[in-house]
């Protein structure tokens, strides 16, 4: 049973009873939203535990920046304004106070830098791994919030920064795309967004298939990160590979949207705040389509390559 | 290192550095609360550990329980009115699909049970206990939140229900008092609440460090559970060991809070929604006295008998 899978468990449920009609996003998207008087809140929980994502040698300081830079970018996958968060943490009893005090004062100095002022939280000890569940709280920006299920055919897909290999320290050091998202929402029509945390093939696979079209990817043109060339070198058919990395990889903590060609086309050669836009596919009305266009000319099935949690079960 | 050694570590930082304005109760409380448009959010997050909260054996269902009504337990102390909840749940290897399921039915029924529906969370695996958080969002009622820190001398201390020996099995079934705290909020001057889940000495504790005032507790009146009653039966001085557990024992998810002695006497006559209302003693201005008269006639210092997290460091 992977997270997908209880995903779609919690779904059956959410579908089956009354839900008040103030939760306008409920299971599912990277945050759910509330009405909340005049303001539409939006909310998203994460969770890191050693030993799957981050080794037991990792500094507090690299495990909190993690932490916090995985949930802020949950508001920035749905283009949301950061409000607050709140923390879980769950000491094994080999941490030290100085390690305690040291992964606080670092969740705490991320949370504020990321806009997220760390409000409140609870503590606990008697786990035999850390684990630190860092809860986000956002208000809708100007633009409104970006689900993930708006995609349309005719739309450009489109892609922040570059992909793949951030197992070489990226994974450690998220740098959620807050402005960026918030400057799209305003001015542009987005119709569906996501950060790519899972991997892009995973995230962009939730985007079609929640928003019931298909895709049709271009290799080519996804932008792929240093790192990924770095880990892809000296393998066999390191063209391909680097390709995969960038499919596959995740915690790139980049933003993957789908809007008008049009529009898509201005950001390309503008960008977004300083940082580059690439258009990758286009969204396609046969969600049985989902294909990859290869450099080298032939054309494959998207496959699922990302992160699966739970998945080693 | 304890939690309240953390909190106190948080704290500081906290009030180092410039915390946005919209933050209208910061760490510390039972919630956090924040001001969102014309609204006023609490927030809080609450975590169960395998081992430390429930023992291995106990079913997915009490676990669930335990969880979410600890949690929403916090919304009752703060008279919040609940609004959603996510979940964070870490899965050890060995617990089954079925489990896990049931883990997450039952979260997702006692959360719309108690008013919280389940919006969103994580799912992870890999940690070697079961640790389930669970956050929720509340929103101020017509009386507005109560905080913890604002208890004045003269105010009558208040508890709703009956105290001591949750262990017998309520403690694995929290019935958060928040009709209760609602309706209290409503029609009374609070000036001060808390949920009793560390132990009434513990939290009445926090009530009056926190809002710089003393304390005069009459042991003869703290309304005794029939479980406190079964656990200290057959011990040497049973008499005084029922008040000790129901000082101390923690988990009763009851309604500590101060008001003007005239309205909490009209309260200890009425009750508050059917739940009954005991006056248990009295704040006092010097800060240095706290003190617990026993029914034999000495008054001692009100110790602090409650529930620890992390103390067993």
């Amino acid at each position: 049973m992977d997270e997908l899978d209880l995903i779609n468990y919690i779904r059956e449920l959410w579908h089956s009873c009354d839900i008040p009609e103030y939760v306008t996003i409920g299971p599912g998207d990277d945050c759910a939203s509330l009405n909340v008087g005049d303001s539409n809140v939006a909310v998203s929980t994460d969770m890191v535990i050693e030993g799957t994502h981050f080794t037991p040698d990792v500094a507090p300081e690299l495990i909190a920046r993690k932490a916090v830079g995985r949930a802020v970018s949950d508001l920035a996958a749905m283009a949301a304004r950061p409000l607050c968060c709140l923390s879980a943490v769950s000491f094994p009893a080999d941490k030290s106070d100085d390690f305690q005090r040291r992964l606080y004062k670092s969740i705490y100095d991320n949370a504020l830098e990321m806009s997220v002022p760390l409000v409140g939280g609870d503590t606990g000890s008697g786990s035999s791994e850390l684990t630190v569940s860092v809860t986000v709280l956002g208000c809708a920006g100007s633009g409104g919030l970006v689900r993930r299920d708006g995609a349309r055919p005719g739309d450009a897909v489109c892609v922040t920064g570059e992909l793949g290999g951030s197992i070489k320290g990226r994974h450690l050091d998220p740098q959620p795309r807050v402005n960026e998202a918030l400057k799209l929402a305003e001015n542009y029509d987005l119709h569906a967004m996501i950060d790519i945390s899972d991997g892009l093939s995973t995230d962009l696979l939730h985007i079609v298939t929640e928003s019931g079209v298909g895709v049709r990817l271009s290799a080519a043109n996804i932008p792929i990160h240093k790192d990924a060339l770095a880990l892809a070198q000296n393998t066999n058919g390191w063209e391909n590979q680097v390709i995969i990395n960038a499919l596959g990889d995740g915690e790139d903590y980049e933003l993957l949207f789908c809007l008008p060609e049009n529009q898509a086309n201005n950001l390309a050669c503008s960008g977004i705040d300083g940082v580059k836009v690439s258009i990758i596919g286009s969204i396609v009305k046969d969600r049985e389509n989902k294909s990859i266009l290869w450099p080298d000319g032939t054309q494959t099935k998207l496959r699922d390559l990302g992160w699966h949690h739970l998945k080693n079960k």
